[in-house]
């Protein structure tokens, strides 16, 4: 099987681009996910997978990674992302939420809450916290908001 | 490289979610796939790998999974997810394929048929079977139907 | 850690098919990647990786890919798909960008050629080469214009 994750942080970063895909990936870079290959996964905090703030990830290797974004090229419109993980009060699995949408911060993180706290609900789970990283984004040209949960070793 | 996986079933379900994304977390749950973290992947079965429908997840692990979903937010309307795998006359790989549409599951499993059967031609291959994962859903107020191949060790 | 890839090659195909996903799947064939199970990557050609083109995937193997697609089905239609992988002037990592759109081929080589310089710019690094694949494609019913970087071991 592939090895499951140990650890985990979590970033979100907004930024303009050229392109579409330029501006997410400068978003990538601020995030500081950048320079790896991110494989997107939906979206489980493995059991015993541990918050490393610090966590640095070797160039461009294979990153299990949850994360949610928003492109826009209208100019002076809103756009936000964020992500939370749930983090459960038993010593076992969390859960991981992702949003995106033409809104604040504010509503996206309340989104992720709502989010989570279901998610939690529908398994008979007990949250102990969730952890939010979100960025709020008034485009320019074209814009990119990112929030995204890596999962490392 | 990356193991290949050796084992697989076949699945499908639907849910209503109070989110876009709790709606799809609530079909993946139901559909035994909702506490591991889905790799999307496109989709062989590979040589040797075998049907097992008692398969046991590991809780957050990387599962590599074909799967096709649709969600939608009109009340009473019909949706419909169809997974197939076509398996080979052979003993060499597969094919796997998906699909999702406001339909019936008639309809979506018809057009999993014909879409397993074109992919063998393409291959010159000889289809022994198609094993199907079929679900239909009327949408109360957000609903999600859901239909996958998890491909596991 | 998963493992970090060591070879790559860059490939185009375009193909029809009697549905979307077909169209998709025979253009992959064309490409010489339609037997394994892609793994979407963004994007990123690690330390040392080095260009095999004439690299042979496993059957049923999974394969972190970098790609971009484009499936329409209004007959003469012009679509096109392009991949980049921005090659170091040091040696160390590169960058792979992906387009795919309704335009020419031209158009969507130049757009790569912008976005990988945009990107090596973004990093401050020094761009050495860029390896191209592309496709164009003409829709007679559906069609699909595919380009991908397979990254393998």
């Amino acid at each position: 099987m592939l090895p499951t994750p140990k650890k985990y942080f979590v970033t979100a970063a907004s930024s303009e681009g050229r392109s579409e895909l330029t501006a997410f990936d400068n978003a990538l870079l601020k995030a500081r996910i950048g320079n790896v290959n991110l494989i997107r996964v939906s979206s489980i905090l493995p059991p015993g997978c541990q918050h490393d703030p610090e966590l640095k990830l070797p160039e461009g290797s294979l990153v299990p990674t949850a994360y949610g974004y928003i492109i826009s090229d209208k100019p002076g419109e809103i756009i936000s992302a964020c992500v939370g993980v749930g983090v459960n009060a038993s010593d076992t699995f969390g859960v991981i939420m992702e949003f995106s949408g033409k809104c604040s911060k504010q509503v996206a993180e309340e989104n992720i809450r709502n989010m989570v706290q279901e998610a939690f609900e529908a398994r008979g789970m007990e949250l102990k916290e969730v952890k939010i990283a979100s960025v709020e984004h008034r485009v320019e040209k074209i814009g990119c908001a990112l929030a995204a949960v890596p999962l490392w070793y």
